[in-house]
């Protein structure tokens, strides 16, 4: 990785960034995924593949009190999720380490949740991008399975895992949670109002026994087609995104 | 069964249905499913389950010149749907036999489309009817699986199979899917704004290599809230139900 990084705040600018110039770089989607996290004060959070720390940080914004850990398999993102977290006032414990490799620092470890936006784009099926460190951090070398593994070894009983994916993935991320964590609910994000669904938030429980709910979507930007680059999120998604409010799933 | 039987009209009356006073009554579900079926006059169109023929007769009265067949397990829905066929005007083979012992008459036969409504309850997870006829039509005697089994040896080469189902079922019915039918559609029915989708339709392709697709919700019921028993259907549900409208998945 080289050495340019840029600063980027979010949150409204409750929390500033560090993070690659070039690469992988963080969008809405790890602010989303923390913002739905329904963490209370003193919990123990986990983040698979945390890279900077967006959704961790975020997180850890919003709800006081949390005990952060991010486990991340690069050891140039770590380090600037490091050093995001001293510069944002923020208490939380980076490990460097592959998931499907678990380190022996989290093997004994249980969290009440345990939170990853894994890579996007299925390798089988795409080409690989062309900086090095954002191909780790989008292609899909390690299996979706094995971050619903992760996530499920690593919870303890009655806690959450969330997700965020592309929707196109719900078939194999549910697949992946049979039989491993139950009470599955997905909250499905539509950029515009009749489109479909392009991510989905996913929630699941640790012994869950409920039925799959499928929930309403909620509506991203406001419009029904893509007018200017500024703002046309919808309130909503201007409180989650600018003044860190809550996404909360449906009662 | 008893000799008990209602004669009931739907899209809007252009059809007329005998069906029994006591146990399953054919609902707005597989009204529906016909609707959502893209089926072009001439193509052969299978029913997995087609009890008095609802669906099955719906599409028909919908697309002309449909090749229409119907595989019903109890004698006397078949019974009825044979004569509903007729008093119809609507030309279909109705077939007494189970879908997980699929009948000679059916073992060489393809088509272009399978549709089924399969029972809505897990027996697992539920008690079951009080009244025999209505417990097979809603229990789970047969798994899931064993419908979209059939469903994917029936089909053609390119045909499409299309279902309708709760929407707790999703996963095991895409967990079903995987790896027999691809280019998989899921179009949720929400009866209210905001509400979780309460029934999916879903549709999927032999031999489709397409990336899942989560639909926008179709809506339908007007307001937020049951105000009264009268017609909160949106305009398309009403088209749908009593015009016999098409209800088109997104292109």
């Amino acid at each position: 990785m080289s050495a340019a990084v840029t600063e980027n705040g979010y949150l409204g600018g409750k929390l500033r960034l560090r993070q690659p110039a070039r690469g992988y770089r963080a969008g809405v989607d790890p602010v989303l995924l923390a913002a739905s996290v329904p963490a209370m004060p003193g919990q123990r959070v986990l983040e698979l593949g945390c890279g900077i720390g967006t959704a961790l940080f975020c997180l850890g914004t919003r709800v006081a009190g949390l005990e952060l850990t991010g486990l991340e398999v690069q050891a140039e993102y770590a380090a600037l999720a490091e050093g995001n977290a001293v510069s944002n006032g923020i208490s939380a414990r980076i490990i460097v380490g592959d998931l499907a490799r678990m380190p022996d620092a989290l093997k004994q470890a249980q969290f009440d949740h345990v939170i990853a936006n894994p890579p996007y784009f299925d390798r089988a099926a795409s080409t690989a991008a062309r900086d090095p460190g954002r191909e780790l951090a989008m292609g899909e070398d390690t299996p979706l399975a094995a971050w619903v593994d992760a996530a499920a070894r690593r919870l303890a009983p009655k806690g959450y895992a969330s997700f965020i994916h592309r929707s196109e993935r719900l078939p194999d991320l549910l697949g992946a949670l049979q039989g491993r964590l139950g009470s599955v609910k997905v909250l499905p994000l539509q950029s515009r109002q009749g489109r479909d669904a392009g991510l989905i938030l996913l929630r699941a429980r640790k012994g869950g026994r409920a039925a799959f709910r499928l929930h309403a979507p909620v509506l991203m930007h406001e419009g029904t087609r893509h007018e200017q680059d500024g703002e046309s999120y919808t309130p909503l998604l201007r409180a989650v995104l600018r003044e860190g409010a809550e996404l909360a799933f449906p009662e």
